[in-house]
């Protein structure tokens, strides 16, 4: 729990100057490390789990508190989208103390990077006692969480020293895409080619995570920027909602500059009172299928004076030209891969940030690596 | 859409300052009228509503937008919990666009003031298509949600020309408590006497909303200081988290502050990096089973020099005494009706904020009362 003393932490950083920017460097070995453990590449598919029987499953709720419990939101869409699979996600907190009704075939999936935050392993006792089959998604194999579920998937992405999750939550991203593509497949949702050309795409990822980071020097740049700002709405649409909320939770935590993110069609629905010129909008909006919509989100808050940041790609960056203040150009990814990829940008983002606000980016107030207490 | 003319509102008015404050001043009376249309006081019991079969429905997709989407949040908890029927709630610009899945005898709630709210009208044709039961609960009774849905499920409100919703959600509240009580007994999990209790209970909200008006001069008072935070955080558990996230957005929407609403356990997961003097934080805590975790989360804030509003009952007011900076102290009131009592409050107090601040209260900047377009 505790960062190793200083003079061992600062050989562990190698070139990096923070535990932080190692770890988001870390990501496209450590994704692809994970993604080794579900994908067999040469066969085409994803290993069936054993203890999990996606086929047989009526619904799948999802517990996790702070970034893992984004994690979560992001494979609600990935499972109903690509599976049929209905999900229900919760904050573990919230879950373990509101008595939640249960269907037949429910089975429960509970993600935590340690495997011991406290109401997330409460969360998977209130389940594993009501007759559910439960999944632990941890990253420390000799956790609480994995002794005590049914099913352990793992994540591959070695110790995480920075308190502000970054590697561990893209690798919870790349197992639960994974399990994503192996639900679909047992329920029939996806043929075998179909599988084979996700699978393929799974595979793509760590290089397009490398091609990503290589904006490190514009995303430095544009932060000297926004660490002036006072507050930073994140908008989204669809998996890049989640990824909204994840941005502000990273901006928060260790720049302590206050953002939310929300679901960009909301934006008429209240926040949009918010803005005027010291606001600052990151929009994450790749050229997608939703593209034109929050497309239009963001002219909204550029005519009503907000700078705005947009995360998208070369089609995306051809469009908002003109209308975004400043533009991080991402790879042309689709699909699954796509909010893995693009959370390396909102995350360097807030790192940046940090670094120009000259806080303690490993280390940042009042928080802990692992919340083992309520 | 637009208010009624000048010399027209004035007189609309009465007393009141705005719209907002004579339509927050209304609830006792227009969340009584909702009420007598659901309960059958005399009888102790909840009217069945022609066309939904709770005790046959597998589970519950409850879809909206802004303030109607939170109320839909509150209405998980009670469903959940007292009628054992799972419930899938998700914000209407998501959910029509991420190919959603369904379950066999799955049923979809939309919760839409106007009826006319595009993004929810159109979610609800999705689940028409295919082919689930929808259900529509709204002010209009001629709205296009109220025509195209297969069973109405009323508030009566009245019109409500304040652009920051408050008797609308409050009337939603009483008609989804009211509809929590009959699931829960058709689905045999509430016997005749207690569902006559719970009835009793509903009969003596508007009394209790009326009481909890009375502190209308301390949150006038409060609200001045309040006016000058730059950030102000809503803390609450179970269904006070939902009603933390309405506070925050009806500060947002009439006085322009960044507020947030948070789970009070999420608040180790980040938010809490935030906290420094010039923070505020809003805690609504009364007095139930979960008082102690959220007074330990105050504890948190204050001894990181955040200042503390707590909107609580006596019991929760003694404890809370020392710790923290403001207490406003509502009726002592438990179960369904408890949201919907501390609801007053919130609005209130967002509403006074505005007033010392100067805004437009009755239309704020960049908003419109209905959103009838994406």
């Amino acid at each position: 729990v505790n960062p190793a003393p200083a003079s061992m932490a600062m050989a562990e950083k190698g070139n990096h100057r923070h535990f932080m920017q190692k770890e988001i460097y870390e990501q496209p070995e450590v994704v692809g490390r994970t993604l080794s453990a579900y994908v067999d590449a040469e066969a085409g598919r994803i290993r069936p789990v054993e203890g999990i029987d996606f086929a047989g499953m009526s619904r799948l709720l999802v517990v996790g508190c702070g970034t893992a419990s984004y994690a979560g939101l992001i494979a609600e869409y990935w499972f109903e989208a690509m599976a049929g699979l209905p999900v229900d996600n919760d904050i573990a907190s919230e879950f373990r103390y509101r008595d939640p009704a249960f269907l037949p075939g429910d089975a429960a999936l509970f993600i935590s990077q340690s495997g011991e935050t406290a109401d997330t392993l409460e969360a998977l006792r209130l389940c594993k006692a009501a007759g559910l089959k439960t999944i632990a998604l941890v990253n420390t194999p000799h956790s609480s969480m994995a002794r005590e579920a049914d099913v352990v998937v793992p994540t591959l992405a070695g110790p995480e020293v920075g308190v502000a999750s970054t590697k561990a939550f893209t690798c919870q991203l790349a197992a639960l895409a994974s399990l994503a593509v192996l639900a679909a497949s047992q329920r029939g949702k996806l043929s075998p080619e179909a599988v084979e050309a996700e699978v393929a795409s799974l595979m793509a990822i760590p290089a397009q995570m490398n091609a990503a980071l290589a904006i490190e020097q514009e995303i430095d740049q544009l932060a000297t920027e926004l660490a002036h700002a006072s507050i930073v709405l994140y908008l989204g649409r669809n998996v890049f909602f989640p990824l909204a909320l994840e941005g502000a939770l990273k901006l928060k935590e260790i720049s302590y500059i206050h953002a939310e993110g929300y679901a960009a069609g909301e934006l008429k629905h209240g926040p949009i009172a918010l803005i005027e010129d010291d606001v600052a909008v990151v929009a994450i909006a790749p050229h997608d299928a939703l593209f034109a919509k929050t497309r239009s989100s963001i002219q909204e808050v550029r005519a009503r004076g907000a700078r705005v940041i947009a995360i998208t790609d070369k089609a995306g960056a051809d469009e908002l030209d003109s209308e975004a203040s400043a533009i991080l150009k991402l790879p042309d990814v689709k699909g699954l891969a796509a909010p893995i990829v693009a959370a390396t940008a909102v995350q360097l983002l807030a790192y940046y940030v940090a670094v120009h606000k000259g806080t303690d980016v490993d280390q940042p107030r009042n928080l802990a690596k692992s919340v083992t207490v309520e």
